[in-house]
């Protein structure tokens, strides 16, 4: 990053650095699209009320309120009040509902959005920042494969992208909260914010907490952190679970889910994926699949992916619409390919050609000119003022345009790619650059960026 | 439109419609781009005081404040307390002063981006709305050329849009101004805000404003009033204004720069452009050219593309920062394109090829040929259930998939075209749809629309 953001926590890019962030962004559509998912939008302002809808969030929501209205204190506590949205699953939630009646289910669909939270800005954790999510809701039932599917796709997305190798760090709820009921501890929400917190206040915290809050025995919390510490890259966590001596229905039922996922990741997508059993996604929705991704060599960035299954999220009366869902965390991502130089374009500007004007009279025709190449997808400026040429070449230089089309007073046509100095006849309803000089090309740097 | 928006201001669209919008952004963009300009993003964020720069505006602006922050009432007189921005060129022009030592100038940029106002929403109006901008600032001076190269852009972008015929109607401040200083009425501010309303209030109460307002004498309000309603196809508005024999100097300037654009866009772009002397663009911060723009037959939905020149907006110490740029209602021309049905895609979904599943053990192999197709850009889904093949046809059919792909036992493959019904061979690896069925295409509907 070339220079601070004026404002902590809302980062901005140089036309330049905004190149790197387009590649990522038209990457993920691409392969979205791919794999047969829509794009659709939603609106940044959601009520108050929908967003605190599942109860207590973890999340520093912004609020809106006219200038010019002079009533606007207080309408914190109206659960009409509005408020910019945090993530783009909850907002989803509310559009599938809403519009139900116009979708064919499953559905299945990408959403790119800016999102906005109120929390404390540090590396990697911005105010406002985009998400790129993808998600599959089915109505009534979501076969599990799509569980599956999702892992697949975002690990396929993410290879493609200038970044460092990835792991997949996938666990069960079901899985984490049936072993918790199996070994008597019934706050499994209590238990599983406790866990969350593993990574950053560390194992023997975790014990004191359990046993603090929740009264769990010395042996119960021992059994829960003897769960969390397992990280396997194949299907044997199934075994390690086992030994554990825990027996429970939904146990068994997260052991097969994860045991699914992770066979299949193994197959498609090798050595991209753990079974890691202490990831555990705080206090949101999900009720099945959890997922939180980490760049290996970057894993104090915190998590560029997370996610999971949600099976009670969006409901219209006793009608249910589960999900699965994964979000890249796009701004995180392409902060730390831009300060660590993973990738950059070959140059700054669209611009292939700058027409260069003989005196000002000429402007029309290099009009003309402008517009036959622009006519084949060449990127191409007029200048706006008769200089000499060395000046109008300098120009083009400055702001980083490979060519310079000369036209004379006889008609007849030249080019100069000033990266070499060389110059050479054209014809402005023909030339063509080559392929690399069409467009400004994402070069990735380093060796460990894929 | 499908259906209404839940919250009123903020419009959503079906995954279909997005797909129009896409098509709109695109172009916009790939037009933009070969103009040679540069994509850059602003945060949604400003501080009030940034926002409110340049004194009183008439845009309805969106305060933020964290929920969680019990201090948050009163903070709208802080000039550092936070809103919404309520158009992008504010944003851009505090972005170029900003980053002046990073850019090369004249820069040239586009910026597609929601922005916010908090307005009484009505047909046309939302509360949140997409904009797409384009602009060109200099350091120090921009030739006026940039005025007539940017009108022509848009000319050219607009032209490119499922939209019908539409008219840029332009006008020049120094014009207007130079003019009713060379009538005596001092107050051109004053004066423009009162023409303004022209086509609210009509030609009678503008000029009672005139006089009871701004102290005009009856011979002032006609002479304003006779300014206003010239409006000619070509350059002959020159003539007509001075008919009304009025002399000054920056007056004498606005004619030929207006002369200067309304002739280029006559060569360039013939029928596009009107010069209206009636536009004043309300308290904005234009020191020139000014433009709307209106859709032949559609005019009551106001300006759809507006801007103009303001050489006094960004500036840094001595330092100034002249810029010219116009700004396309992407949500306006989006509403009435899905309201009047100018254009609807051929299919709702990304997706050509859904890969039916023989028994579920044939997953893996059917990921295999989606992985084959998709390897050609070929967008493909695989079914999640090993439903009978007649279940797993009307799936595809019901999400609007054109074709479905079997694969038997003994591994030979086969597509089906289910809006024909035809079935025969095919091979994974080298399949091709036919050209429209590769993506969604966006079929233009009406001989209205271009």
């Amino acid at each position: 990053m070339a220079r601070n953001a004026s404002l902590s926590g809302f980062p901005e890019w140089l036309p330049e650095e905004r190149l790197v962030e387009l590649h990522v962004l038209d990457t993920l559509r691409r392969i979205f699209e791919l794999h047969g998912f829509s794009s659709i939008e939603t609106r940044a302002v959601e009520t108050v009320g929908q967003l605190l809808r599942k109860g207590e969030i973890d999340k520093e929501v912004y609020g809106l309120s006219r200038l010019q209205d002079e009533e606007a204190a207080g309408a914190k506590s109206d659960p009409n009040a509005l408020a910019l949205h945090f993530d783009l699953t909850v907002p989803f939630a509310r559009y599938v509902v809403e519009n139900a009646g116009y979708l064919a289910f499953p559905f299945r669909r990408y959403q790119i959005q800016k999102v906005w939270r109120g929390e404390r800005p540090q590396e990697g954790r911005a105010r406002e920042f985009t998400q790129a999510d993808i998600d599959v809701v089915g109505d009534g039932e979501l076969p599990f494969r799509y569980d599956v599917e999702i892992a697949l796709v975002i690990a396929e997305a993410l290879s493609a992208l200038p970044i460092p190798d990835f792991r997949l760090r996938i666990n069960n709820r079901k899985l984490s909260e049936g072993f918790y009921r199996g070994i008597g501890l019934t706050d499994t929400a209590g238990v599983l914010r406790s866990i969350d917190k593993l990574e950053k206040i560390g194992a023997e915290k975790v014990a004191e907490l359990l046993k603090s809050e929740l009264g769990a025995t010395d042996e119960q919390a021992n059994a829960a952190l003897s769960l969390a510490s397992i990280q396997t890259t194949d299907t044997s966590f199934v075994e390690k679970v086992r030994a554990l001596g825990v027996t429970d229905d939904l146990l068994e039922e997260g052991l097969s889910e994860l045991e699914a996922v992770v066979a299949a990741a193994v197959d498609r997508a090798p050595g991209k994926v753990i079974a890691d059993l202490s990831i555990a996604r705080g206090l949101d929705y999900y009720t099945g699949t959890v997922v939180e991704t980490v760049l290996v060599g970057h894993e104090q960035l915190g998590s560029i992916c997370s996610g999971g299954r949600y099976d009670a999220l969006a409901t219209k009366g006793n009608r249910k619409f589960p999900g699965v869902g994964l979000s890249i965390g796009v701004t995180r991502l392409v902060s730390r390919i831009l300060s660590q130089e993973f990738a950059s374009p070959s140059r700054a500007v669209p611009t292939v050609v700058l027409v260069a004007l003989s005196d000002e009279d000429s402007w029309r025709s290099a009009q003309d000119v402008a517009a036959a190449l622009r006519s084949r997808g060449i990127s191409t400026e007029v200048a706006a003022k008769a200089d000499k040429f060395g000046k109008q070449i300098k120009f083009a230089d400055r702001r980083g345009i490979p060519f310079v089309w000369f036209t004379s007073e006889d008609g007849t046509h030249q080019i100069k790619d000033i990266r070499s100095g060389e110059q050479y006849d054209a014809d402005p309803t023909t030339w063509m650059p080559a392929a690399e000089d069409l467009t400004p090309q994402i070069v990735v740097k380093t060796a460990d960026a894929s």
